[in-house]
């Protein structure tokens, strides 16, 4: 079977760590090679990039913020998921192209189609799966403050700026259903994994 | 008079610094506010974004590198560019979108489509005035060896990279003469500097 490229896309607290190692666990369990990356980061670069977005420190106006988001996306997209998917292995992204339209184009407003002319130019390609793990903004908030950590620079924005993130999020699941498994996140873990899991294999049966 | 864009653009070694405190100075001595900046960098962020991109350890694929100089252009542009601007300062700066079209369009044969819509989707202005400081590639690259120094990513670069460099430049210039001033930088500094402020007198003649 040809790689795939599978994405897993949330607001903050709706628990995609747990998702991703049940997909990576599940696709093993097939004998296949998996590659799991995170936006942005996942090459040297990319994660030098992380650093800057993510630091609260830094100013970042936010076309500069989008740019930097398709930076990191462009080296992702030609050091790891083209060689990856051309090799036959399947990659899972803990967000992609999706995200800056949530974030960028929902949270900060720009204008969607400067984002979709970045991926037109820059990205090219789209996920074949996307798992939209979807939680109220109040709830993934509390997830999040009972994890305890340092809030990063995106982290805190206000929650109206995250309502913005999830509607985006959720019209882009509606506009395109074939791509799209929308997972109830606000549920209890072991039953956000066994959704997950029943949808990706449906997917793949789907797939051969 | 209101504010005005100059940018001093040129291949290594063509001289530029020297050319950017002799454009400053007489800026200055009609007592204008000048604001000096460069790129990528001029800002916190844009000079974290400079050191990503002229780090001889990261590998950064040219649309990557495309992107990471606009990111740092729109930052430049938002916190920089526009206010210096809108009190009716001069910026100068070493370097502007056209380097964009000559280094990774030219040298690195990105399509200068793609730059062109980065340009007018994230920078939105033009320089009022830009000074092409064009120099034969060995005859630059030579004076660079006489500095010494340790090269970065970017200088790195074969021959026939600055030689496309060069030529997009030169192209660009013949496109926009009423912006550009090519200055023959072969010759002696003196004389390049002389050039340089004779050319800048008759231009804010013709604005005043």
């Amino acid at each position: 079977m040809s790689g795939r490229l599978i994405s897993v896309e949330g607001g903050e607290g709706a628990g995609k760590s747990s998702v991703m190692a049940a997909i990576r666990a599940a696709i093993e369990s097939r004998n296949v090679e998996v590659v799991q990356t995170r936006e942005p980061g996942g090459t040297a670069v990319g994660e030098a990039i992380r650093a800057l977005l993510l630091d609260p420190a830094h100013t970042i106006a936010a076309p500069a913020e989008l740019l930097l988001m398709f930076a990191a996306r462009a080296q992702l997209v030609r050091e790891l998921v083209q060689p990856a998917l051309a090799r036959g292995a399947w990659v899972l992204s803990d967000r992609f192209s999706d995200a800056s339209f949530a974030y960028q184009g929902g949270g900060r407003g720009i204008d969607s189609a400067l984002v979709a002319e970045l991926e037109r130019g820059f990205v090219g390609i789209k996920p074949d799966l996307t798992f939209l793990l979807d939680v109220d903004v109040r709830q993934g908030h509390a997830r999040l403050a009972g994890r305890g950590g340092v809030r990063d620079r995106i982290e805190r924005e206000r929650e109206d700026f995250f309502e913005r993130v999830r509607q985006i999020y959720l019209q882009r699941a509606a506009a395109e259903p074939a791509r799209f498994r929308v997972i109830d996140a606000g549920a209890e873990q072991a039953a956000v994994v066994t959704a997950v899991t029943a949808a990706l294999d449906a997917a793949i049966a789907a797939w051969t």
